[in-house]
């Protein structure tokens, strides 16, 4: 769990609960003028100004979410903010505030909440926002992180999911997969390491696929990027859950269908290798992976020429009418109907 | 755990994460123009125009923070937004709005869950706030609830900590103490039924203790009290630990010292009689119990007339110089020093 198995261990019960805050939050500097009280009141208090307050959040449970087998605490530090930042950046808008609810059992000394919070620290200083408050308690059992976000934008610039129009570019930021076949890697070593801990096994082959994995990031640059060019997407959200999930959530409330090419889905080539020493799919793996984080979006089919050749954004389909559904076209050119988890062939 | 045994019970796994939001959420009716779009986005959008945003956030674990053998779940939903308002009205502003993010294992079944959020629809129906966001999952034991509350106010309003005077009163609104013994009635009564489960307790007696632990109010009343009065604390919190531990987090953040008078402190006559039954000191029961959600606030001495007489409000103390230390002044008029829980003779 700690990445020095000989560091000191601090019992939690030392500190108590406010020593214990004071420790962990005492090198957050603030990064935004708008956060006007951050840690240490009833409440922080914000200065949004003219501009709207944008909000998220997410609890994540240890063994449900995470397995602190093979994610080191400051990974998990890391991603708790960027699952959050991620949310916040899907509304066209930038992240400013976020806060951490944490509840640990007391197997955990302090020294591991301290890479946690070095995790979460990094996270708010490469992305410039700041934590301004939080809860912290104990739990009987594991480790529970609750994160909430804020952010903001103009009103005129933000984006929801119910804004997609037929005919409108289905347009994707990165490459999809890559996340969850860095889980099935550590997963398979895990198993392997369970039978001989000693055996050393060489990761550098899947080094891509598992910073996707332990070290997503929030695509934060693509609302820079999207401003510079001068483009307003018509609906947009991130991709936690799989490609298909998200483009039907998009479909279903915006009243429209799709038609998703699977020959312009964006994959690594690290990917396709992987997927076929897993003997799977990897269309399936884009559509159905998740925790990618990377941004999904409709735009109108007149800005198509800003977008085109820009190696950050690779149209993959188009909106259709409601009656025609949602559809995968597959490499064979048939149209099969997409489901929330990969599609109905599996 | 459901109020009626009869009652149906639909497994989590019938419905889906995203059925499960549908079903406890679609009864939330906003209540704020400034909340923009809530749930069923990335994230909610808030609009505080020239008002300043505040944030609080509180996690609450089942087996730390709860017992459900005897926290019915529609009081626990309730309590829930309670203790997050309550941090909001500690800010002297409004609150707005809320996220509530929750995790359950599959002993909960979906009837459970709408309990719950039965009681959260209460309060946010009473306290006019709005449900915008939040989060559902599976946890791998019992239920966890993680809610943050938004509120507004002009800047000129807020209320920080660390506003204490040398000479300002220290006043503290309601009666302190009911919800410790609400809770030690509570758990003897959960004794009890584990030796005899037939045996019908008559808590008649102890009906305001019960509530008050079961049902806690934030004092939105008092925000409002306060701008009739034109009266601007100088500190304020909300008493979630109780008076002692609350009022020496005011000093220290303050840099004041204090004199608190036990003859002053507010007790409802109901406290005294359990607390003679218990064989505990209403005194150390009021300094040190805890969950009362009432605030604690000092003031200038020159609106001492503002709030003279007023039954919501008790003048308990005062503030003075760092160096003579906090103390509590005893009925034989005795100084002890202060200490976060109780005073240092128990």
């Amino acid at each position: 769990m700690l990445e020095d198995k000989n560091t000191h261990r601090t019992d939690l019960s030392q500190l108590g609960e406010f020593g214990l805050i004071d420790l962990l939050t005492r090198d957050f500097p603030l990064h935004n003028p708008s956060s006007l009280k951050g840690i240490g009141d009833d409440a922080a208090v914000i200065d949004f100004g003219e501009e709207k307050a944008v909000v998220s959040t997410d609890l994540l449970i240890e063994g449900v979410h995470f397995n602190l087998a093979y994610m080191p605490l400051k990974h998990l530090g890391y991603k708790a903010i960027m699952v959050n930042l991620s949310d916040i950046c899907a509304m066209n808008a930038l992240p400013t505030q976020v806060t951490v609810s944490l509840a640990v059992s007391n197997r955990f000394p302090v020294e591991a909440l301290q890479e946690l919070y070095e995790g979460i620290r990094l996270a708010c200083d490469i992305y410039k926002v700041d934590l301004v408050g939080g809860d912290t308690t104990s739990s009987t059992r594991g480790l529970i992180l609750s994160v909430t976000a804020l952010g903001k934008a103009p009103l005129e610039k933000i984006v929801y999911r119910n804004g997609a129009k037929e005919n409108d570019l289905i347009v994707v930021t990165g490459d999809l997969g890559a996340a969850y076949m860095g889980l099935q890697i550590l997963e398979r070593e895990n198993e392997v390491f369970k039978v001989n801990p000693n055996l050393q096994p060489d990761l550098e082959p899947y080094q891509y696929l598992i910073e996707r994995q332990l070290k997503p990031e929030a695509r934060k640059d693509i609302i820079s990027l999207l401003e510079a060019l001068e483009v307003r997407p018509t609906s947009m959200m991130d991709i936690s859950d799989g490609l298909s999930s998200e483009l039907l959530h998009i479909c279903k409330q915006s009243h429209v269908g799709c038609r998703l090419m699977e020959d312009k889905i964006p994959l690594d080539p690290t990917l396709i290798n992987v997927c076929e020493e897993f003997a799977l799919s990897s269309t399936m793996v884009a559509l159905s992976g998740g925790e990618d984080y990377e941004l999904l979006m409709t735009i109108a089919p007149a800005d198509y020429d800003k977008i085109k050749g820009n190696p950050n954004l690779t149209v993959i389909g188009y909106i259709t009418d409601e009656s025609l559904g949602c559809n995968l076209i597959t490499r064979a050119n048939e149209a099969i109907p997409l489901k929330a988890r990969g599609w109905n062939a599996f």
